[in-house]
């Protein structure tokens, strides 16, 4: 008999969002990924005695309004590893530790619509955002009473181990309804022929969260500095706060503000994005949601609500309903 | 524990096919999809009560013959949705309405070796063919007593909501051993630059049925017809008629002939295509089988068997015997 | 409720290695498939009565340090087909009868990292190897007391039957702890438009293995030869001897070296590799593993231990530690 646990989710809705091309009109959209990016997975854990287990897991993501591929194959996951009472390790493909950490400190989850806490949205080149997953990675995660900590290394696999490497600490800790989490990252580039100078990204993230019965109050920053050899720094700072309350056990409201403060530059877009949802539980594995979001630049620079689109104008809105099934 | 069905089927035969290529020589294939595309579904509901349930399913194509996907990752389904008594509504990518409805209607039931009813075969741009599938889709199916109705949407995403739009309506109607059905679409096209204006592909198909006993008969038609500003229209109308019958339980005889009227241009192909198949059930889950048909064309214009592949010749036959075995 | 049977691997180890690009350093990498290519796939059978069976599998190879296809989709494998108690009869895309029958001759079992077996690693275009699966195949096994033969055929689907033809046979003896296997391969080329002719590339397999308790003793060898009109022939053996010993029932040492013989040219590489493996078995599923490996060429030419890899020097090493986990 199988060993393996097929797992995933579903999730599609019908929006409708302005500013989504040149000619700036309304659009209606029909869309994968609410709340959560639609995917499928094979995952199964061994009991190796001794308090020890083997561990895998395979997870890809689904675009699933048009039935392709949201990501290759497993780039979400694919990972085999060992569990103990000192912790877990995984090698394989993963998301970073700074992604696992931050996650439960963002009221939106990370939802693709919309979310800018794991990446903003900008027109230029960055997205000031973190590093997902890693290639080529063995992450570690443990715990002691009600701290949390881990830490994800990407090996560059060039000639000078330093080299494309990526790395990512951090750690979470509890006290009674409160929690509180750092976390750092750094991506080495890998030098350019013309000067052998690499450049790097590094990301700081500070959490804190109030949990208490039915309400959950959320706040976090990410600090962002790209370096490279004979271009200016890009520095951008942002800031989140928000909120999901259970008004009912079947009903849940999200909240949040993100302000993207971009440090470099002269006129800077500074966006500012503000999104609340509404989400009915039909049961544990199924909900319905309505989601509205708006996104503000200054002085006349481009915004978009999602993370992976480009704005077409200064200001963007939107309103979508949808369902969610978990498998 | 898993809340999904994991199903499919491989089906692979070998074959021998003539005018297959530039030399118009006899051609030893091994192909996948005889009777239908390989492939590989992870499907599941879940019961919300009061006679409501979620639904949900994930199922890509399979070149059984090479192990590469015959549509990319989830393009055959990619759907989320809820079932009522008030009938049935899924987002995502899926098969048509008028695909679901016309299948029926197919003595071949869209064989992949050898049917027309989805598509013909012709030389040319065109298939006269109906839209298999939806990208960004919504459907609706409903029930009310003898009569079965449904509807597709497909959003095309621009921001003139009917640039790129799809439609596809069709009903159903049994009375005793009969059945009939009308199924109409309409594809629209993008507005091309110079001229501002669109094109679109509409489709309407008739069928009727008998199904008494061991014996069905299956008689339909699809009216086809492309515009576009600055081309002549494209026009044709594709009938076929057939039969399935069970000679005893293990054996089933299925025969039709689709004759495709092409009424636009000088010399038309007209293609037509007689196939026959006998089918050994050596259970309920996998069947053996022997396919033959031939496919004639006018006026020395090229015709091909399968709807996917060019002719090289205004004729061309093949046999072949295969296994299926769904899972 | 579901036929179908989950299952797969994922491997994953963290290795150092030298000459591995330009500048010839060292190199730290998270590899996937040490032992075996990580990998998922869908099995199962039905039981048809009367001793006959059908079966279907479909099984992808995953690249788990990075998460995307090691092979595109069900490239492994991708068959349908009956067994009785004459044999089975596959049909699809799979491994070839010689990958079949060699496999159990090789020490490391095929290992990506690291076995010379299926093919050499050589700085050529020529890798001096089998053939690792077909397209378009049908396949047969049978048994006869202590004789096992196969043979498979992958269809050119040319027009000459000829053309892009593919062939595999094999016979194995046992004979109390000894056995040995004979294995032929040829894979024709199709015709070049200059000349009309075509080449082709075969390949001999012969092998020898000694297994009693708890140890196992195991050599080959291959005689490769590659022809097409216009170019000097390719030629090459390669030779191999290892073993596999049990040390205790957790503990598995094996050690094998290849030697490939180039049989044309002036100076010739003819490369060695060595390489030694413990594997410690957590579980029946779950292994840790050691690997070490050096690999070596003549005058100066270069060679890899992967086959998969062209080398930067004349000589390459790595140590390796990793873990497997089946599910």
């Amino acid at each position: 008999q199988s060993n393996v646990n097929v797992y995933g989710l579903v999730d599609m809705n019908i929006g409708v969002i302005d500013n989504a091309g040149a000619d700036k009109g309304n659009t209606l959209r029909i869309n994968s990924g609410g709340m959560n990016t639609s995917r499928l997975g094979f995952v199964g854990s061994e009991d190796l005695g001794g308090g020890l287990k083997a561990l895998f897991q395979l997870e890809m993501g689904i675009a699933a309004d048009t039935g392709v591929a949201d990501t290759p194959l497993f780039k979400r996951q694919a990972t085999v590893g060992l569990e103990g009472r000192w912790g877990t390790v995984l090698l394989g493909r993963a998301f970073t530790t700074v992604y696992d950490f931050v996650l439960p400190y963002d009221p939106m989850g990370y939802a693709p619509q919309y979310s800018w806490a794991p990446a903003g949205n900008a027109s230029g080149a960055s997205k000031y955002g973190m590093a997902f997953a890693f290639d080529n990675l063995v992450k570690y995660q443990g715990k002691m009473g009600n701290l949390s900590y881990g830490a994800s290394y990407g090996a560059g696999e060039g000639s000078s181990s330093g080299d494309g490497a990526k790395g990512a600490v951090a750690v979470n800790y509890m006290a009674g309804p409160w929690s509180a989490m750092a976390a750092y990252e750094r991506i080495n580039g890998v030098p350019e022929a013309a000067t052998g100078t690499r450049g790097d990204t590094t990301a700081w993230h500070l959490g804190a969260m109030y949990s208490a019965g039915t309400v959950k109050l959320q706040a976090a920053m990410r600090d962002y500095r790209q370096e490279a050899a004979g271009t200016p720094d890009v520095r951008a700072r942002l800031y989140w706060a928000g909120t999901n309350v259970m008004v009912t056990p079947a009903v849940t409201l999200a909240g949040v503000v993100y302000y993207q403060d971009v440090r470099h530059g002269a006129a800077e877009a500074d966006p500012v994005m503000v999104v609340g949802r509404v989400r009915y539980a039909l049961s544990r594995r199924t909900d319905l949601y309505v989601t509205a979001a708006i996104a503000k630049a200054k002085h006349g620079l481009l915004v978009g609500l999602a993370r992976d689109e480009a704005g077409f104008g200064s200001r963007q809105k939107s309103v979508l309903a949808g369902i969610q099934h978990r498998f």
